[in-house]
């Protein structure tokens, strides 16, 4: 396992355990984490902090040139709207633990240069299939289902 | 000027007489305002609150049914990550003051199903006009240029 996908692992589990939507997000910038989130639907009363967004809110206000470097880690297939901040800010490359459970627009990525890498990660797919089990109702409003 | 784009042009100037970017938004649902917002960059330090997730965000946690129904009004063409964000929760319709400053995924919108009206708000180009005039480096940032 990657050391930063088991980071955005970590993330899941800590929003898991605090109640919310268990995926997990960590920016990396020349090997060096910058930023780390987790989904705050539920803990926040968020519909913007997917886990992407709340990793990328907290990495804080970074340049161009910085984003150009980086690596978004997302154990869950980025949605449109994560999808859509890894264009705004020109993001070369998302690693994805797992898009079995749900798949974003990563053809769309593909298209516009984004390196979509996906790892079919187990442990990732297992959160996402039990927490769908059990919560299929937060889990659609994530969705907008 | 439809009602709803004034209130969004508001939402804007408020923006910009704090310091920030003056970019507005305002969510509708059945003919009423449920949410209102600005770029928050600037005010918050934030790089995923554009106007118009700072809207969905203050409009808070609403259903599939309610987006579904609902109008997205922004004084400026919606980036990847906010058309993103429209997609994510189906709104189907985005109301847009003005795109000759900048011009979002208005073709990816719409053949997503999106019904994307640019109204050429003469107000809402030169807000952005003189803004960017005098601030590029930060509109820059807010682009991910």
């Amino acid at each position: 396992m990657d050391e930063f996908m088991a980071l955005a692992i970590g993330e899941a589990r800590e929003g898991l355990a605090a109640g919310g939507i268990p995926i997990g997000s960590v920016l990396v910038i020349d090997g060096e984490v910058v930023g780390r989130g987790h989904n705050q639907r539920v803990q926040k009363g968020s519909v913007v902090l997917h886990a992407e967004m709340d990793c990328l809110e907290n990495a804080g206000r970074l340049g161009a040139a910085d984003y150009k470097r980086s690596v978004l880690y997302s154990t869950l297939s980025p949605c449109d709207m994560c999808s859509g901040a890894v264009l705004l800010y020109k993001i070369p490359r998302v690693v994805v633990g797992e898009n079995s459970t749900f798949r974003g627009p990563e053809r769309w990525l593909r298209d516009r240069g984004v390196e979509v890498d996906v790892i079919d990660s187990p442990e990732c797919a297992d959160l996402m299939t039990a927490f769908i089990r059990d919560h299929p109702r937060l889990w659609n409003e994530d969705i907008g289902e």
